[in-house]
């Protein structure tokens, strides 16, 4: 339900992870609003996963991006974090990466050592792990076939031919109290965009996560994916996608969906249709009040860094700035 | 010769490399005056050696040392950059080497790196790379014998026995041009403790910095070691040191020798008879005006992380603040 509250200053929190929530942090950082980010601790794959594997620590990557995201630091120093090595025994991993581990091995505490990085990167806000237990992501698909692990479920071209009977944690985590009072507190709370099995839904799976938003006063407001994404949502409109986080969230949470109405040019279109297909607006279905859209595709193809060996990225992005305009409009 | 400058605030420059500087950097910091840590750039061993040949940047090991010790950081971001990543292809990784490494990598500039480097630190004072250029420290035993790079030699145990007849870096270097500045307009020069075959004579050989010593007007004071090293320094007497250091500077230059005269326990020296022994104060000999003596063996035991497998490291060292203090009489 939308906050009653009339403060100008807003408490804004984010929930997500990846390149998604990355962008809405970067437009959403030049109002002056509080923003804390909550961040998916399910990621296993490239430099994060190799990280997880061989030194026992909790993921940094998605956390990573947001420390970027909410930096005031010097360029430079926001460079570096995103650098990616690109040779011998190092390749792949990004140098944040290894800031955010070697300091979490140090404080032998993910939580201390995030205050210890924001100091460092001077960032403004907050990010907060969803959960500060060790968790795996696993799916169980509709003909009972097991997948187990992001990296894993996020290749699968099964999921939207097959559909998952149930998507979970391994083991179940317990929610960051951090987080849960930051959500109880929002005055707004924006989810997405970003992959909905990988990095959206994961938070939901947390004991408390999904319970706290439901009781949360806080606006809600989902921001629909740009693109599907082959395996996993063919076929979904906008109203699909906010179905099916809802559906993990327990109720229909959201006062707002943003979605996207300007189709990118055909050049991205094509270039990366191995990787899925425009969201069409299919506007006729979207008179409910809750749609809000907006023409939020950006104009900038993203670069993949040449080293950049281990993921695959999404190359079709939301404008940082057109996509905070958005939302601010609903405040 | 003494500088005739009666300053109160005295720029002070220490040349060297390796555990030796950062003790005499360590112990110097807390005096008002203005360092300037000019570093050895022939390091080819162990993390530095593996980014060197991997990342093609020039030797992290000995820069980091001294930016360590000139800290004025939270304690907790000083043991960040010692740490060493101790499991998978990370294992023996210094992190303040990938720090500065993946500086360098994206300004393509070491000095700048080190720069942005020391701003995170809060560095007090500089630290200076004695040569910008691509080095491999060679030597030439009497025998004809050739041992290539700094680890190499680091681990002969030839050279006391054979002797050098040449050590020398391949390809020839020149000095970084805001070295030779520091030291011509030094109102002190600090050199040593350290190996000095591996980290003070390798100053000594790029192009310009002998002569810049010799040129500057600088109170010129020289560290000797507290212990041999097998291989290298077997038999010397604090005098042997300083001459083997002149012989490399092509002068007499120093106005004083500082040495120690307490010797370590007799548990010390057994449990690193290994690496080398007590070089005995040999008092008689040393009647000279500029040897200074003192008591300078730390009480502590420098314990070696289980993660820093890649080197053996000195575990006798000089008390910095003993060792500043005497330095600090001299002025």
């Amino acid at each position: 339900m939308a906050s009653k509250q009339n403060k100008l200053i807003k408490d804004i929190v984010v929930i997500g992870g990846g390149t998604g929530t990355f962008t809405v942090l970067s437009g959403l950082k030049k109002y002056p609003h509080n923003l804390t980010a909550i961040v998916s601790m399910a990621d296993d794959g490239g430099s994060t996963g190799r990280l997880r594997d061989e030194l026992g620590v909790l993921p940094p990557g998605d956390i990573r991006q947001c420390l970027v995201a909410l930096s005031e630091a010097d360029l430079i120093l926001r460079d570096l974090f995103n650098y990616r090595f690109e040779n011998g025994g190092l390749k792949g991993h990004s140098f944040g990466n290894l800031f955010i581990s070697a300091f979490e091995k140090i404080t032998g505490d993910l939580d201390k050592a995030l205050e210890e990085v924001g100091n460092v990167l001077k960032i403004k806000g907050r990010v907060l792990p969803v959960t500060l237990d060790n968790v795996r992501l696993k799916a169980e698909l509709e003909n009972n076939e097991k997948v187990e692990g992001e990296r894993e479920i996020n290749k699968s071209w099964l999921i939207s031919k097959l559909g998952i009977k149930k998507l979970f944690l391994n083991p179940s985590a317990k929610a960051n109290p951090k987080a849960v009072e930051a959500i109880l507190e929002a005055d707004v709370i924006v989810v997405g965009p970003g992959n909905i099995y990988c990095s959206i839904i994961p938070n939901f799976l947390v004991n408390g996560i999904s319970q706290a938003i439901r009781k949360s006063k806080a606006l809600k407001i989902y921001n629909c994916n740009l693109m599907t994404k082959h395996g996993h949502t063919d076929g979904f409109k906008v109203s699909d996608f906010i179905n099916k986080v809802e559906q993990y969230l327990g109720n229909k949470v959201f006062d707002y969906s943003i979605y996207n109405t300007k189709k990118p040019s055909a050049v991205f279109l094509k270039k990366y249709s191995h990787e899925g297909d425009w969201v069409d607006p299919d506007n006729k279905a979207l008179k409910d009040k809750r749609f809000v859209k907006a023409e939020l595709v950006s104009s900038k193809l993203y670069h993949q860094s040449p080293a950049d060996t281990l993921l695959e990225r999404t190359l079709i992005r939301h404008d940082p700035d057109k996509l905070a305009k958005t939302i601010i409009s609903l405040l």
